[in-house]
């Protein structure tokens, strides 16, 4: 599942010394949090509903398996697809510099106006910009575009790791199940690792993304909380239809 | 789950046309497609290691429920989150500008210095960017921290739209089995339903995204058969055990 929502943590200089270490743990987070959330919800919902743990191990493997697969295989491609447009682009922005280049010095002159600077200052910035055609076009990109080169690396990394996180993280709700023979006696169990766990991921998730951390641990175990009890309200409903 | 490869159509002038029903469109389809596909893969997976529809239908439904729970209410809590990094920063800078001035000067000639401006040049633009306190604050925001301005109501939204959508794309691939009674000849509808919808929404989606929709087609299928295909054997597999 892709969501939108990007805090940029590469421009955030203000945290810089977390950068290094901070895009792997982001990755193990989002995943393993993720992860504790959906499977946690579906073996609760079963759990109200069927009288055996097994097909509710059955079922979390396979959402288990699904999941990861969505999220990883999902975020690898999405980071191939953001390389090909990037690229796309590129070849673009070059090939209006060399033909539309009127244009594109209008587009170049526009920018720093949007900064606020004098027509005068405008005017030679964008001369001293235009200079260097690998430069201008860069520029062009990030500023005209807003697009940054992406790492090609870095996205099959990513997507790995979200998955891994997703495994690991969808195992711990479902634990209990494989041990325990009754639903509800195994649900108690799952419901007080996971929601712990869920308190303990948000928690360094917000320290990631530079909010309260108490409040986003908060914030997360809530998630997990509401969508178990709709997920076990639900599914109890349909059982007893 | 929350994948932060994002391309951000806002900054694509060359699709300024398409802005306007691009945001709305962009969430049905991101819900939908994976609404389309977890469900899909976990109702598949069920179907090869239990006997009866109706657990698959319950299993289905806890699914839909918890993901589309955590997909909109976590991209809800995700907007929020943004926004108050954004008015913290905000402050932030604004604290900046007042009391450590010297070092915001020295920041913003540098911003001009990577440009490839001249040392000249990079003096003359930093003094007129620095005369406007707020226009200054905005420039070191977008610029410097590479945040833009989140829009609250977006979020609010943007979420309920995704969370919807998901429901929806969810109820796709479950749909056979409220009619069928044989697992494994619901699956068969569903498999060809869904491949169908996940096809024509991967379309939509790489035109939204600007890549090639059909080679974007292709990849959203092909990642909903092996999520199915995976939770299929696996579950098999531990059926058997």
């Amino acid at each position: 599942m892709t969501i939108s929502i990007t805090i940029n943590l590469d421009n955030l200089h203000h945290h810089e010394e977390h950068l290094t270490s901070s895009a792997f743990l982001r990755d193990i987070v989002i995943g393993m949090s993720d992860g504790l959330t959906v499977p946690f919800a579906l073996a609760a919902g079963l759990s109200g509903a069927v009288n055996s743990t097994g097909i509710i191990v059955i079922a979390g493997i396979a959402e288990i398996c699904a999941g990861s697969i969505a999220m990883g295989l999902g975020g690898y491609l999405a980071g191939k697809t953001e390389q090909d447009h990037y690229n796309s682009e590129l070849k673009r922005e070059y090939y209006e510099v060399d033909h539309l280049r009127h244009r594109e010095l209008e587009e170049t002159k526009e920018f720093f106006a949007n900064l606020g600077l004098s027509e005068e200052l405008q005017q030679q910035a964008t001369e001293e910009v235009a200079k260097d055609k690998d430069k201008w076009v860069e520029f062009m990109m990030k500023y005209e575009l807003g697009l940054d080169q992406p790492d090609p690396k870095r996205a099959t990394k990513s997507a790995f790791n979200i998955g891994a996180s997703y495994v690991v993280g969808g195992l711990i709700p479902l634990s209990p199940y494989f041990f325990i023979k009754t639903p509800l006696a195994a649900l108690e169990i799952s419901v007080v690792v996971t929601l712990l766990c869920l308190f303990v991921f948000g928690f360094f998730k917000s320290k990631v993304t530079g909010v309260n951390p108490w409040w986003g641990a908060l914030r997360v175990t809530l998630i997990g909380a509401m969508a178990a009890a709709a997920a076990f309200g639900v599914a109890k409903f349909f059982e007893a239809h």
